[in-house]
């Protein structure tokens, strides 16, 4: 692998900590959609842990001298932007956009990662590590299915715009992002490293939408 | 002090589960106001802080035998009017409220714990521990009327509106619950004691609102 250029590094660090403190305030904002107060709470308890992997990253950016909110700053409109095209209108589509969306970001997030020299790789790793959050949306929309079968088709037709739109967005970004762009053609060796890159996380991205008993 | 109704530790309990849940859906929401990146993880912090401590509330509940929704259920809507009616409308209302408003429920709950026996009284306590992030609300709006003389008189009238509607929720919340009324009078020893309590409570406010540099 060819080294990695330090302000590579503090790409991912800024998307990562945008994306996590945009998840606490979508989480936040959709936990007042739960049917009742349990659920309400779990949905505010993931978005608890979003915010403490936020304040990991930005205290390594400080060690590294860099301003958080500097390295935050050039991924801000796109996160935005995704999230105002993916608004969950029910309960259950916020809980699908936590476990699908998320689970496809923090994939991604992961591939690049293991592009990155320790401590940073050691710490991205961690962060994205699953908060055992995720079995809570499984249980909740698997009963919703089981009770009205009609549910798992229109969940089925938002979990495939929420992946078209996170391709798009991720896409803008590293279009838009010489250095990240370096990094993952740089890591994944060539174009074809890339394209098993995106179809591994396809893959795990079909798997997490036949565990909530979605068609993909 | 007479022996404490075992319904009235689980009413306190509930209570203050359902108060941490709402501080952190408003914390969350406030957070949005922020002008900078950094005030907003700030804001999202504390947000964090308030739902570790409902988990706790909620475990000894659970710990009790007791569901946690139904001892949160007759508190949600005295605790939602209470803040419908107190929403901040800019970044400075928030963080007055976050400090003014929180220290004031803080002081409450803190009396009336001091009634109740261990463990429950050292979980209370431990729970309504100042996390240190009043020290951020204090810093920025002290910066913000020091820059803006006349931000002082608006934010002080805010101030007084939080405290009113505070107290009116309060005994609206003990007039309906005789076991959380006996515990207090009870606790106190007298309404001569129930006087000085709310003196006491009162001349913190004062003290705070002095701190942020507000006119009481």
């Amino acid at each position: 692998m060819p080294p990695v250029d330090r302000r590579a590094v503090v790409d991912l660090l800024g998307v990562l900590a945008y994306a996590e403190l945009t998840a606490f305030d979508r989480l936040a904002e959709d936990a007042r959609l739960a049917p009742t107060l349990g659920g309400r709470a779990a949905l505010a308890r993931m978005a608890a842990a979003e915010i403490a992997h936020h304040v990991r990253l930005t205290d390594r950016l400080s060690e590294l001298g860099i301003d958080p909110a500097n390295a935050m700053a050039p991924f801000v409109s796109a996160l935005d932007t995704f999230h105002e095209s993916t608004r969950p209108s029910t309960w259950l589509e916020g809980l699908v956009k936590a476990y699908v969306g998320d689970g496809l970001a923090t994939d991604f997030y992961r591939e690049i990662a293991s592009f990155l020299p320790d401590p940073d790789r050691a710490l991205v790793l961690d962060v994205l590590a699953d908060t055992g959050h995720a079995d809570f949306a499984v249980r909740e929309v698997r009963a919703a299915i089981a009770a009205n079968r009609r549910v798992a088709g229109r969940l089925a037709l938002w979990g495939r715009r929420l992946v078209g739109e996170a391709m798009t967005r991720s896409q803008a970004v590293i279009a838009e992002n010489d250095r990240l762009a370096e990094l993952i053609v740089g890591g994944t060796g060539d174009l074809t490293g890339v394209g098993r890159l995106i179809q591994r996380i396809t893959d795990a991205h079909t798997e997490r939408m036949k565990t909530l008993g979605l068609n993909p």
